[in-house]
């Protein structure tokens, strides 16, 4: 087995001036050291800590995304792999909710449990309500031999290495690939996803590392825009299908940092409500899927996005390169390179970052160290 | 079968300055019109147009809601009381973020569809996909012969009659009531619910109106509140388990009507990121569950209180009348009659309501016309 070991130096901030601006630049390696050795010499995609049969793993009929915070945002991203490549249904449930209702789960389910530290109490809480019922729980995680992976019956390790800005950057990221890693491998021994469409898939997450390293070296407009915008009260945050993850992760950042109002929509539900917080000047930033992708998706975020300038929003838009369709209705475009579908949050999710960090040390606040968070939550 | 006629007088304000507040009063009589002649003489549970067969709901594996907006909340109340009632899986979802993902549905998922008008264009398009897989269909609405109700198998009016004012009230707590009613009648066809306990949930549900109407009789200091915060730029809203959607209906209306920062979240999320956003002064709304019902939800609600306090919050509680254990955390209490836990919603609505329309006309905004809002969403 590959094994990739902590560095001593990732301690120290090597240069940055927040060990979360090292924490962004540091993702590229950190999804590429996730990705390290997943394929076998046989051309089978193989987890770490695998200890459910392929027998088990084929009598499942749920799969139930467990997660707090941001790595609530990458579970939701599962729930859309995961129904795509396997046709399972996959539910992503806020662990804190979930252990204080009556979730219906048992033998067949499949409970995946995200935790960058492994000891965030209300996952910990869920995990073991779950087991009691029976569930197979394979954990998510970037610390080795912590609580959650010792509890769970399979694990796939993050190979972000130690994050310790509060503020979760080349975690999210590198669960992002975990869990796309574990809709493939369910795809794989469920037989829904055949061998040469998985080895596909994986060679596109092989690309990643690339892009995010790409959108790393064009931030600098961004920078600028949120340094520019650190006055406003509010940002919105609009996104559809994985996209609407990614803007919950934006606006969460920016909560966390920035102490400011900033919130995610499903950009479908604008005109159900949030649509009467748009006025002349409000920044919006929208994620838009790409136009080569399902075409449905792109028509109709373009007219949202057409909605909300019509009525006086500053429209900052994250787009594939080369989208000409959002051009005329951008204020700010910000180009991402091109994506399969379902990967696209791996790109998209690092300008929301980046401008979240800039616009926090911009209002004067510690980026690393922001007030009331802890690192992990290890109670409930 | 009962009756219940519209009534042309509807259309005026009968001396209220607004629609809204006129339909936040009639909502004891919506309650008791949406359960009137429910229980037949045999001592059965009826919904109004069931056109699918007791066999047919027993091979239901799932649970499907669909809705937006504010229906959306009433649906995240529904999966709380299915499961718990029924045992069988649920799952809420927008329906603008359904129709486009690939959602997994077959003839043994029962949708139901939640809206008002029956008209509103995603919830259609999510139903109509969801038939395509062969799904059964059941709507909860509130007009008679609109097109939702039309394209289902099986229909359950709410008998809140016309709403006029933008954001939602009487139709919300009429929902609730429908989906209660769903909930029982899947646990009467499927046998978990036997008839004593369907019966004695009926009253229960029976006694709601008299304790709406008794909320309503003590919002004047929700009133005073309302305005003396006027001048605020954030309301936050907590809630655990059904407290959770009341919790984002009181946020969404205050968006809708105030357009001010306001938004819910699960009390279990605060640590994992909004407790950033807590500082001196900032209005905090609690809904906190009975102390009579799941204790250990109760317990963890108060200690968030605590938490939010200790950093400055000022917290507005809704709580129970004799609950002691908020009081001493309590800037503000707003007492609310006893409830059976999953019932609670129903009357914790209601003050958020009240003081979503009295901030808004002290901010001097046209409650029954909020800026960008149209009443029935008849597009994508």
């Amino acid at each position: 087995r590959f094994h990739v070991d902590w560095d001593a130096s990732a301690a120290v901030k090597d240069g940055y001036d927040y060990f979360m601006l090292k924490e962004i630049a540091e993702q590229p390696t950190a999804v590429a050291n996730t990705l390290l050795g997943r394929i076998s010499s046989s051309g089978r995609l193989s987890l770490d800590q695998m200890r459910l049969s392929d027998e088990e793993l084929r009598e499942i009929d749920k799969v139930v995304v467990l997660a707090c915070g941001t790595a609530y945002h990458a579970g939701m991203v599962t729930k859309y792999a995961i129904e795509h490549w396997t046709r399972v249904p996959c539910e992503v449930e806020l662990a804190s909710e979930f252990r204080y209702r009556d979730p219906v789960v048992d033998r067949q389910t499949l409970v995946v449990a995200i935790s960058q530290s492994g000891e965030t109490m209300d996952t910990l809480m869920a995990l073991r309500y779950a087991r009691e019922q029976g569930a197979r729980v394979l954990a998510v995680c970037n610390t080795n031999g912590s609580t959650i992976p010792r509890e769970s019956d399979a694990v796939l390790y993050t190979y972000a290495g130690p994050e310790v800005a509060v503020a979760s950057t080349k975690a999210f990221l590198t669960q992002l690939i975990a869990c796309y890693l574990v809709g493939l491998y369910l795809g794989q021994v469920r037989g829904t996803k055949w061998g040469d469409e998985i080895r596909s898939v994986v060679r596109d997450l092989a690309d990643l590392p690339a892009k995010v390293e790409q959108v790393l070296e064009t931030m600098e407009p961004v920078r600028s825009l949120a340094r520019e915008l650190a006055g406003s009260t509010s940002v919105l945050f609009l996104g559809r299908h994985v996209g609407y993850p990614v803007a919950l992760e934006g606006a969460l950042k920016l909560k966390e940092l920035a102490y400011m109002h900033a919130e995610g929509f499903a950009a479908g539900e604008l005109k159900h409500g949030p649509i009467a917080l748009i006025e002349d000047g409000v920044p919006v930033i929208v994620v838009v899927p790409s136009p080569r992708g399902r075409s449905v998706l792109h028509d109709k975020i373009v007219s949202n996005i057409q909605e909300i300038r019509a009525r006086g929003a500053r429209t900052i838009v994250i787009a594939e390169e080369g989208d000409e369709a959002v051009q005329p209705y951008a204020d700010h475009l910000v180009a991402v390179p091109e994506c399969p579908t379902l990967l696209q949050p791996v790109v998209t999710t690092v300008p929301l970052q980046v401008f979240a960090c800039e616009m926090a040390s911009a209002r004067g606040f510690d980026v690393d160290q922001p007030r009331n968070l802890a690192k992990s939550v290890t109670v409930e």
